[in-house]
């Protein structure tokens, strides 16, 4: 079970951040910066942005630092580790206490993976380390007593409101009295857009979320509704919740974070503006709501709305494959997000149109020969199988793939 | 401290009901009769309705009976206790688990005392009670480590929200790292009503509330937000919070029922489709949130909308005396209190207009001489002094008092 007293105020927790120069990364260590006394930086790392990590090194001064590609050299940092070997290294360290697992894609699930092993805590920003090897993390997570902190605003939100619900100390278990979690959605810029215009949509648009300050990766498939299909599964693997448990509402204004619905009708609510400093710090600071001068305040003086719809399954085909995924279990969804992860990038290269994505994702879906209880090896196969095979039909069939 | 575990299903929780043939005590009578393996009614006490109060005696074979005016006979109801003794004797009974307070007026706080010095566990659907002598009650229920277990749809809600928030069992100590409390108020009937309408307004008009289903004097005090200031007044002692950190929204479609805000700006907020039943369950049976068909479920396929927007003080003048009142203390909240029940009777008697309500209640707390730190024996003394002066003026200057 995990240990929910603070450290003293001599001992901050010392935390790894893993893509530290990623959105989340820089702002995980904004969170640190702010309580000094409660948290150290004490190892980072980044796949390729060797300048930024060159400065927070120098900044934070972790014991550890790894960069993915190329070299730290001439930024004074002499001895930084490199690849997915530096990644578990750190991951496992005695020396870090909580990792927090912000690389996006496949390259998180193996370090958040580890640093389980090895009885470290982990904030888990990754949606495909859950995603891809969802079981085999899961099973492991239980089986050492070490709940998942959740960085997703939404997942964020339900752990908030089940605090006190019957789940004692492990987010592993499923509440008490729950009949549905209830995970909103931005709907993303094209809520409202009809599907003709849809087919046109240009990378540069689909780049323009509302409302997040978000990568490039994630901000697509908020714009296909993916991601809440990949939270979809997160949560299931997270609250041992079933599919038929689950529920999405698109809600534009992302005030509400999400949302559980007890057996009694009665609906508990997080919410408060946008700012994902907020469930960072909560990840990093649990169970307490820590003060931090920067963060956002709701203003009860001024009105405000808010509005709940159902989502479009039709406009949003990316929703519907994922729930179908995530239902047929097994390793279909190691599927989904491999080739998730390709056909946004061969959309993001203007390789194939916006609906090129669900149609890549389907398609690699059809191809697959499921698993049910895959191991390590096999997900590793099932991922690298089916990015090569989208690949493949990008390259060859790209323009194919153009409606 | 509470005993938070259920009792086993061949012990059923033994509720006595005061104010059992008002609108919550026949909503109370209702979860207790959906779940006859958790609840039993062994004691009910009605103010005047003899009649149902015999139905509810017939239907539930409670062990006490007691009718404060007039006799239950002819009922087949021998030996019904009477008046505000009979209400004390039920509330001390050996043979009661759970006193639910239900009477309306200042007839609720006595029981509330005696049940809680009993070392009962309390569920509070009266106002007055905490209002009027909040400081005796909160103190006692700390010294007995008897949480009060709110029935208020907005200190449910609040109380739904701390769980797990670290305030333990103890429902009067104040929940860690919260910055505000916001109480949501449905706004009334005269919401959008220009003050030149609203001084004219009928008692029919008054107690035609678009949201829920409540009796007369919850009604008009909902129409001049007297109710919100009530509540506000109760959150203090309930919550144990200054009234700086207090904070009412206006939320007309009354689907959020109240929140809470943390240091880190994140807010819980408890919400669902209205239904008194809701609440009063989640009383008895806390802390769990049991299953019972005929509550009404959200209806997430749907599309809504939710307001809010800040009260307006001119409009509502009760609200900003109810706030000061509380601020002020001592026993200015009992004049208020008081005062306000008489005002609302002469409304509804149509001896006053409807502003003649603030200005009545304004009156008596501008010529209440205050003491600080009043014992049981000096609120009942301005209790009924602040009555008769109220009586008084009403009797005397009722013209005067319409405008």
């Amino acid at each position: 079970m995990e240990n929910q007293t603070s450290p003293p105020a001599t001992q901050p927790l010392r935390v790894a951040v893993l893509g530290s120069t990623g959105s989340i990364g820089t702002q995980t260590l904004d969170v640190i910066a702010a309580h000094p006394d409660r948290f150290s930086a004490v190892a980072l790392a980044a796949a390729r942005n060797a300048t930024l990590l060159a400065e927070q090194a120098a900044r934070f001064k972790p014991l550890l630092v790894c960069l993915g590609e190329g070299r730290v050299g001439g930024t004074g940092i002499e001895d930084a580790l490199s690849g997915p070997e530096g990644l578990i290294e750190i991951a496992t360290h005695p020396d870090v206490d909580l990792v927090v697992v912000a690389t996006t894609g496949a390259a998180g699930w193996e370090p958040t993976l580890a640093a389980i092993s090895a009885g470290k805590q982990v904030a888990l920003a990754n949606k495909e380390a859950l995603v891809m090897a969802g079981s085999v993390i899961a099973v492991e997570a239980r089986r050492r007593g070490i709940p998942l902190r959740p960085v997703d605003s939404e997942h964020s939100a339900i752990w908030q409101c089940i605090q006190g619900e019957g789940v004692g100390d492990s987010l592993l278990a499923a509440p008490k009295g729950v009949r549905k979690l209830i995970l909103t959605a931005s709907g993303g810029p094209f809520r409202n857009t009809p599907r003709e215009q849809m087919e046109k949509v240009t990378p540069g648009q689909a780049l323009a979320h509302p409302t997040w300050n978000m990568g490039a990766k994630i901000t697509i498939d908020s714009a296909t509704l993916m991601n809440k299909g990949l939270e979809v599964i997160e949560a299931h693997w997270l609250f041992d919740m079933p599919y038929e448990k689950l529920e999405v509402v698109v809600h534009p204004q992302s005030i509400v974070h999400s949302m559980i619905e007890f057996e009694d009708g009665s609906t508990k609510a997080q919410l408060g503006v946008p700012d994902m400093r907020v469930p960072i710090q909560y990840a990093l600071g649990y169970p307490d709501h820590l003060p931090y001068a920067d963060l956002p305040q709701m203003d009860w003086t001024q009105a405000f709305t808010l509005e709940f719809e159902p989502p479009d399954l039709d406009r949003f085909p990316c929703l519907g494959l994922a729930w179908e995924a995530g239902r047929k279990g097994g390793t279909y969804p190691a599927v989904l997000s491999a080739a998730d992860e390709e056909a946004v990038r061969a959309f993001l290269d203007e390789k194939i149109d916006f609906y090129g994505i669900p149609r890549l994702v389907e398609r690699a879906l059809g191809a697959h020969e499921p698993i049910t209880e895959p191991d390590l090896q096999t997900i590793r196969e099932i991922d690298r199988d089916t990015r090569a095979r989208v690949r493949e039909w990008t390259r060859t069939q790209g323009s194919a793939l153009i409606r």
